[in-house]
């Protein structure tokens, strides 16, 4: 089963959630596999201490940009701008554990951003561009997946459904300025070219981590159990 | 000369501006030398650009504690609001430096946090209660400094002068918060002691990296020349 043709949260959750998924889906091949779903309902401490590792390591990647390249004036208030953001939505789930008395802690790195990283070119603006890739990636599948989350969890826990429904607006923002900042720093015809080639390499990465077998749960894991089961 | 008894920025520079800095002054034992301050004076993209870079490296530090130290979790939302601010500094900043046509750029780090740094103790629970100490005294000589640069800009920069001022208040309360917390930290009778002596290890190690020779000017260097500059 996929989850890919079910409808996406609408105006029901608040205006946070008047927002258009068709971009992100169109963007990514493949959905959420299903059985990832059952696995997050099954352990939501897990989860909701994962996603809040994620938002921080997202504005750590933001700041590791801005220090990595400087002389890009033009990303450093996008990107300053997207860590705040990342560490309010931070706050946020903490704030949220806390009232179901959830501890935040520690957990071993997901395989998926790791995987992800592992492509990335060397090279000065190769790099650069090739992150700014998979913090497109990143974000696309947060958000598909925060709209995943939201129609399983409604049903039984709708004020985390609600939580989940009001940051996908966000995440879908942070998408697009991702693939715009990949863009303007290869603004020449041919490099924008290579642009799409990478952009469809790590698309094509992010399905492979995204749909497989994997052994450990996260907010980017696998699928849980054995066999494929994503469709695209 | 000293500038340890010059009246501070007031009401004038706004809002923001109205700030006790006593107890900043009462914490630190030396006001920034004269000699610092007409060096900045002299290379006003240099202090901007190493200030911005201070922002960032100040948010870094307040993320990587999170990361470090989860199971405290009193501290996560202040530390993560912390984090937001020193990046909206940083935008504020950059932005400024924009207008004038003055170029984010790399810098060789500063000599002062690692000098601090250097001095962090080893385990667990000191390395936290020292690197928290450190926040303290960053926070602390950062508004000292910025009060500083207000009465020596205004005469010749009233925009900077007032920029300055604005951010005084965020720095003071900076300095708290992270005091706070080390003390929050150590709440026993007999850590709070301990505490107490490594604020005093820390404010000294600040005042001899403010008051001796410096061969390289960043925003937190000290005296620029020959010779010892300070009074307490």
């Amino acid at each position: 089963m996929s989850v890919s043709n079910q409808p996406i949260a609408g105006a029901q959750y608040g205006e946070d959630a008047r927002v258009d998924l068709e971009p992100v889906r169109r963007f990514l091949s493949v959905a959420t596999p299903a059985a990832w779903l059952t696995a997050a309902l099954a352990d939501l401490p897990t989860l909701l201490a994962d996603h809040a590792n994620c938002e921080r390591k997202a504005a750590n990647t933001a700041l590791a940009l801005i220090a990595r390249y400087p002389e890009h004036t033009s990303m450093l208030q996008q990107l300053s701008r997207l860590a705040r953001e990342e560490m309010r939505h931070f706050e946020q789930v903490v704030a949220l554990m806390q009232e179901r008395g959830i501890a935040y802690r520690r957990l071993s790195a997901s395989r998926y951003a790791g995987g992800l990283m592992q492509s990335v070119r060397a090279g000065n603006v190769e790099r650069l561009v090739d992150t700014l890739i998979v913090g497109a990636v990143v974000e696309a599948r947060s958000c598909e997946r925060f709209a995943a989350l939201v129609h399983v969890l409604e049903p039984v826990d709708a004020i985390l459904a609600r939580f989940y429904a009001r940051l996908l607006a966000s995440e879908a923002r942070h998408f697009e300025v991702y693939l715009d900042l990949a863009r303007a720093v290869c603004s020449a015809p041919g490099l924008l070219a290579e642009v799409d080639e990478r952009i469809a390499h790590f698309v094509a990465l992010d399905a492979d981590l995204v749909c497989s077998d994997d052994p450990q749960f996260r907010f980017h894991s696998g699928a849980p159990a054995s066999g494929r089961h994503c469709s695209s």
